[in-house]
């Protein structure tokens, strides 16, 4: 397999590139910058920007797999500015089809939104069949990506898988972007700070451990099957204060807490069914919710301290 | 009521405007031409380029009810370059929501499409709550546009409705923009040239007369209820073959056919369940096929003829 990574420089991106190094024939990281440049030691770095064409053309040539993790925008912030939000993500995923096309690409792998694509979901957990009302531009940008892959395969032959993810967590996820909930409370956390909540704390999502995301990852760019689109989730729903338990016992630390009032781009409840992933991909997360939050946290005191991250996540 | 007709100089605008005109306080028809400038006397028209942001703020400006009937593309055109089909519809309509939110508009009616946005339907007749995974970029524009409207309602309290029309034909359509089969065939037969078709003629389509979709634009306007999209068409299916039978004997014409490869836009089979409207809206089709056809071959006939067309369709 001869892979580019877009969006390599982020979480997923980071991990994603660890794990496929030692088992591809060749692997080009591309993204704006790298998070934890050190943690890329050694993977071939193709800084640029994913809405500038020739720099992804550029990415993506000589390549048989791509996997599309570009996310220009958070849930919150792409319903402050919905056509931003449509030019940062669709447009250049459409220009990026083309060049694929061109380029001769076998098969793309796109991560999309577990969590926002269904909207307020009518069935939890919501399987891949449930309708997609999204009340967040982000989801309908995604949802619109999902459609022109299946428009791209139909026309153009161009292989895809979709992964829509729940809400990943694991090591080389920052807490400074406003998106990872978990990583946001383990720096609040691990500084002493209070930690905030939007919300009565209630809201329930569904967290997967990274690895086991990229462990979907991999099936996805090997699969053979009749399937598209595959949830990938943890399985079970979680509430902030379950969450906020859990962190207490790995840690030790009991944070202050501050509640604000809830927003409109937040779900009550979003749990996604995973059955299919299972059937098709062989794939179920590995690592319980403990034993990932033990390492995220691992992980989160010794950036902290200023300790290497360690690369066997 | 204060209407805006977006898209007014074309086929379906030019026979809602005409119908407005008698029936509402206000209206404004605003696109960039008018297809039929003399069946417009005597309506409010604002010329200018739905891409243009100042001309469409000025287009609803005052306005309560948006009628958005643009097109930039056609089913076949959009596939050929998908990001232009995105930049001219979706971009556009995004920036009109954003208008329409600031000028205070309580509803805007969207001309979604029954054709395209089920992709290869897996349920004949297709109701709304079909999977919508089109093989055209037309499609998916008009996809996206249904769930940004959704959004705008979710988050911005803007009022909706969308309608998901078949194959509309009738007076005022014409035979040069590619759409609109029926149109063509009659411009042919009425030119005494041969008859084109696109495959082997065995492609069943759904057609409704152009008088009942303006009926059910018109109830999408006032309609109170839980529903916000529906399915607008003739409740039947016709393959080509029936309809050239048609039009031999409305006419009293035997065209020549010439047969030409399908394309891969084309979909064998697409007929809409119409349950939908006729519960909520309370609408129904109320010409027959034969008499929207007869009604429709007049009005060709007069064309031909350079006899100014009856505005009393």
């Amino acid at each position: 397999m001869r892979c580019a990574v877009l969006g390599a420089g982020g979480f997923l991106g980071t991990n994603l590139c660890l794990a496929l190094q030692p088992r591809v024939a060749s692997l080009r990281a591309f993204g704006r910058r790298q998070s934890f440049p050190s943690a890329m030691t050694g993977i071939e770095w193709i800084p640029g920007d994913f809405t500038e064409p020739t720099s992804v053309a550029t990415a993506i040539s000589g390549c048989d797999t791509v996997f599309h993790l570009v996310n220009a925008t958070t849930p919150a912030s792409a319903n402050i500015d919905k056509l931003a939000d449509l030019q940062s993500n669709v447009a250049p995923t459409l220009r990026l089809l083309e060049a694929c096309r061109e380029a001769g690409v076998k098969r793309v792998i796109f991560i999309s939104s577990g969590g926002t694509i269904y909207g307020l979901p009518q069935q939890v957990p919501t399987p891949e069949s449930a309708p997609t009302n999204p009340i967040t531009a982000y989801g309908i940008s995604k949802l619109a990506i999902e459609k022109y892959l299946g428009l791209y395969e139909y026309l153009h032959g161009l292989d895809y898988r979709v992964l829509r993810v729940a809400n990943p967590f694991g090591p080389y996820q920052t807490a400074l972007k406003s998106q990872g909930v978990i990583a946001a409370f383990m720096h609040q956390c691990a500084s002493r700070e209070p930690i905030h909540i939007w919300g009565d704390g209630s809201a329930v999502r569904d967290y997967v451990y990274v690895t086991d995301v990229v462990d979907a990852l991999l099936a996805a760019a090997q699969h053979q099957g009749p399937s598209r689109v595959f949830n990938i989730g943890g399985g079970q729903g979680r509430s902030l204060l379950d969450i906020l338990n859990v962190i207490k016992r790995v840690s030790g630390v009991t944070p202050e807490i501050q509640f604000s009032p809830g927003r409109p781009v937040d779900i009550p409840r979003s749990i996604l069914d995973i059955t299919l992933a299972n059937r098709e991909l062989g794939w179920a997360p590995q690592v319980s919710f403990d034993e990932g939050m033990q390492r995220t946290w691992a992980w989160a005191i010794a950036q902290q301290d200023g300790i290497s991250p360690d690369h066997g996540v």
